[in-house]
């Protein structure tokens, strides 16, 4: 129980989804702030373009403006939220707060996966402290469990679902049986993805969430243009049906390892065993397996986004800052960002296990050229099925890989392309080797 | 990256299982905390019983006593690792460890689920701090993220799989068909369950960490004797059939929620929906949801027990501790333990759907008194399933009721005990209200 209470004043920068729920969470937990804590948490400036929408959130008129250097500028602000997104202004806010000493919380993953060590330098010399628990999985814990629970470990992997809308989206093709577009038409509707839905189902966002935790889990620079991406477009219900067959998943997945031959980090639509605990992971949520050589494999799951999971992470990183700040305790300047220490390896080193469906000629002696093309980029096929989709012209064939190097593959997709037996390649898709992401892990006694 | 380092020395007392892990996690990365944290991290000196231990970890016969107060009194140690288990001499090594200023981190969960108030007081009044991550899930960081991120809300549940024994042992009695008794030798013999397996298959152990979880979640007072306990010694193969029959899964779990009668706190088999995140934690992991009413469902899952899983919590905890010393950073002292500010709920106020397996007479009639018995209490049958297992004597009958209360429901019990038409009532296992567990949650935007 606290003995003594202090003020702290924070600054909020957007009142959008995220911005309106850390208002509320913010309002709604006051007085158990103060009783538990001590911190008299007060949210002193708000700022957003719409003025109707502090009326709504219920923020006082002397504590709302339409200029974010306002809340920069207001001296008695610790520390400042920053939640509008983009680029710009976002990058000038989060220059102008550091210089004014404020500490910055931000949920902003887009930038900090690109540029976190231009910002975290400019945090690091001027004494404070940036936070994003917010920018890699909403809600879910897993940037404070890697900052601090998890620390004795040499990190191996983490892996996992890191965006909500294409799980969504997949979980519905796959519970429906229903094609992408129409799952990604209806989802747009009722709200679960964005009218231009590029940085969710192109990847972009999960990638930004790998660059910003797989710097932190391996103490080396990543950033989002070093993620290999590809999102699920591609991925049919045929696909999806295949997969279940063989008793697999597919999950857009989000996955960094450190190798011998660098840093592996990639986000695509992935096969899984479905018994494995990230199948079992549906609609919107998310959820991400820390695997650490001493922990083995741990694995944090729960809402990826939302106006109120994405604020209690935005605020318990504020109260954070705060209790550093109401104790008096010096919070230190933000550790210098990690440099690049090891390299990134091209996704042309992964070595995996690959499903390939080809639609082909529907016709006999077809199937010669086609697995001569394997053969001669050094592609051993496992299995080959056909499936019964023919329309009496074309039809489609399945084949899975044994474990094959990526530009092999290429290769062979390649060679495929030019076959006329070969109509088209209509998917590759990793089979994910989730053995792998415990190599390294220590032998219990 | 850290500019400088400082040497913190540490202190182990127990080298058994958790405390080579401890010993070994430290060797094998010192050098990786020093580079990373810029903490020389050392273990000054260790104790146990057996001189022969500390040869077989490599620890050298000048850091090695027979004499745990060798450890505590040596004034260059920071901070004492206390991993022998048990009341005493772990109690002394506290006091004695607090009282020289040293700062403690345990995996002892049997005593901090019951003395954290006496032992945090000390703490607090000696200015050092207690650790337990190890004491509530093995290397699942969940009181770090009880403590830290999740700090914005308010905690509505903490409901899990928080034994790793007893989840193996269900494990495979649903996946062989087996009975207890046979996969309890069997895990006897494979070093999953201990020879006295009495903390673990009764649910003292599980008790334990729902008490110090729900203590950290809900900011009052619950010790191990509040929990109301149950192990799983009488759920059986027919039991675990009928469950998956019936589209649940039997999982001995750990509960404690926030209600408005007070603090709902325990440990028994209970069944859940065969399709919900933690019928998916198999064998020996152990997996928690937390939730909070901004947050909404988290879950936390990994290694609940094991040496180097265990040893990851415990260095994490130095880790942190370590941190504070190396940077001059005042950690403060141990907060004052919360007080009791709710009462604790008793068992008997609980109200869920209940599956009842009773053993009858095989004669025409014998629903009648029975299905009376039920209605007597007030207690309202939704189904009733008679299995084919009679002997020609007696044979299994299933109920299932709709909510209700726990006190009726143990009268409908002893009315049906004292029949001449039931032979015993052979199972009670709850049907977990899951949904409950998210009452009072924000509805997003």
């Amino acid at each position: 129980m606290p003995s003594t209470t202090r003020t702290v004043n924070v600054g909020l920068i957007g009142l959008g989804t995220v911005g309106g729920g850390v208002a509320r969470v913010i309002a709604r937990h006051h007085d158990e702030y103060l009783s538990a804590y001590g911190i008299d948490l007060r949210l002193k400036m708000a700022s957003a373009l719409e003025p109707e929408r502090a009326a709504e959130l219920g923020i006082a008129p002397e504590a709302f403006t339409t200029d974010w250097h306002d809340v920069v500028a207001d001296p008695e602000i610790d520390i400042v939220i920053e939640l509008i997104g983009g680029d710009h202004p976002a990058t000038e806010i989060f220059e102008s707060a550091i210089a004014a000493g404020k500490h910055v919380v931000s949920a902003n993953k887009a930038l900090l996966g690109r540029r976190i060590d231009y910002l975290g330098s400019l945090a690091a010399q001027a004494g404070v402290q940036i936070r994003c628990e917010a920018a890699a999985g909403g809600g879910i814990p897993i940037v404070n469990a890697l900052e601090h629970a998890l620390v004795a470990n040499g990190m191996l992997t983490i892996a996992g679902i890191l965006n909500g809308t294409t799980n969504y989206i997949l979980s519905r093709m796959a519970s429906e049986g229903l094609d992408f577009d129409d799952v990604l038409a209806d989802a747009q509707r009722l709200g679960y993805a964005e009218a231009d839905p590029t940085a969710d189902v192109d990847g972009f966002d999960a990638a930004s969430k790998v660059a910003i935790l797989s710097s932190i889990a391996f103490h080396t620079r990543v950033t989002t243009d070093d993620v290999y991406m590809q999102g699920i477009r591609n991925v049919s219900a045929a696909d999806i049906e295949q997969a279940r067959e063989m008793g697999y998943c597919i999950k857009l997945l989000g996955i960094a390892r450190k190798t011998a031959e660098g840093i592996d980090a990639r986000v695509h639509p992935t096969m899984i065993p479905a018994d494995h605990m990230l199948a079992g992971v549906s609609g919107a949520m998310n959820a991400v397996f820390a695997v650490g050589d001493a922990v083995g494999e741990t694995m944090f799951y729960g809402a990826g986004a939302g106006s109120f999971p994405t604020a209690s992470a935005v605020v318990g990183d504020v109260l954070e800052l705060a209790n550093g700040i109401a104790s008096g305790i010096d919070l230190g300047p933000e550790p210098e960002p990690f440099p690049r220490t090891a390299p990134i390896r091209s996704i042309e080193d992964l070595e995996t296990r690959y499903y390939i469906r080809l639609s082909v000629v529907d016709r006999v002696g077809t199937l010669a050229p086609v697995v001569a093309a394997f053969a001669d980029a050094g592609v051993s096929i496992s299995a080959i099925n056909q499936l019964r989709d023919g329309d009496g012209t074309t039809c489609s064939v399945v084949f899975l890989t044994h474990t094959a190097r990526e530009r092999d593959v290429q290769r062979v997709c390649s060679a495929l392309e030019a076959l006329d037996e070969v109509a088209s390649v209509a998917s590759v898709i990793r089979i994910e080797d989730v053995d792998a992401w415990s190599e390294g892990a220590e032998e219990n006694e």
